[in-house]
């Protein structure tokens, strides 16, 4: 497992693969991911609040919540480049690194979660908000359980 | 000063103006914006690099990240609620709670600017992104000498 992470690191430094290249360290990408992926999760959690009858359900909000939320998803897996494992921050298991094509499926189905549930929201009907909702949930929680330290 | 916060945050605890009312807790809401303005500065900072000439130009990607940066521009407000001054790991100055007409004023200037950048930055014209990233710049440092610690 360390050697793959050296490898990893080793191509990054050589620029083989850098993918954290758009940041200026590999800090900096942990607090990106961390970042993008907290802010989506409080939009997130507002559509929550609303498909879970905690708070009254407006379709204008859960638009521009949806909105929001497919956006930010799109952002941060440039930001799991090679040797940003390495940042004592990070919640990010191995298995990212080790199983990419895994990890990139994952990241993808949040996006095509995400974008359902940016049109269930344009619909402004609530069981369809609710439907689309739950599918998202499911797959944040489908990716954490293979790929977040608790 | 101290009073001001203290009826500040008892006007919150009394819901008669919760801004934060989004957030579960004032850290969240402290957490929200300086996230949403990370994120934010970093897709701001790819448009400067191309804007001051360290990376190429590529127009795709900067339209992309003036789209972010405009999106994100809209986001951090609604977090600086009553009692959020009170989080430790803020770095927002008092000015903002006893100032709220200028702080909206700084506020409205980004999104105001950011918008404008999206628009130069559809153009495909450097120029008129180098112009844009330059104002907007300037709000950024205008907001934050006058409301942010160092």
């Amino acid at each position: 497992m360390k050697h793959i992470r050296m490898l990893a690191l080793l191509f990054a430094t050589l620029g083989v693969t850098a993918a954290h290249a758009q940041f200026a360290k590999p800090e900096d990408a942990v607090k990106y991911r961390k970042s993008s992926l907290f802010v989506m999760s409080q939009h997130f959690g507002r559509i929550g609040a609303m498909a879970q009858g905690k708070v009254a359900f407006n379709a204008t909000l859960a638009q521009e919540n949806a909105d929001t939320v497919a956006m930010l998803a799109k952002v941060p897996w440039a930001a799991f480049g090679e040797g940003t494992d390495m940042v004592p921050e990070t919640k990010a298991k191995a298995a990212i690194w080790e199983q990419p094509a895994k990890f990139k499926e994952a990241a993808d189905k949040l996006q095509k979660e995400t974008e359902n549930l940016r049109v269930a929201a344009k619909t402004g009907n609530l069981d369809a908000l609710k439907k689309a909702f739950s599918a998202t949930a499911g797959s944040c929680k489908a990716c954490h359980d293979q790929f977040k330290d608790k």
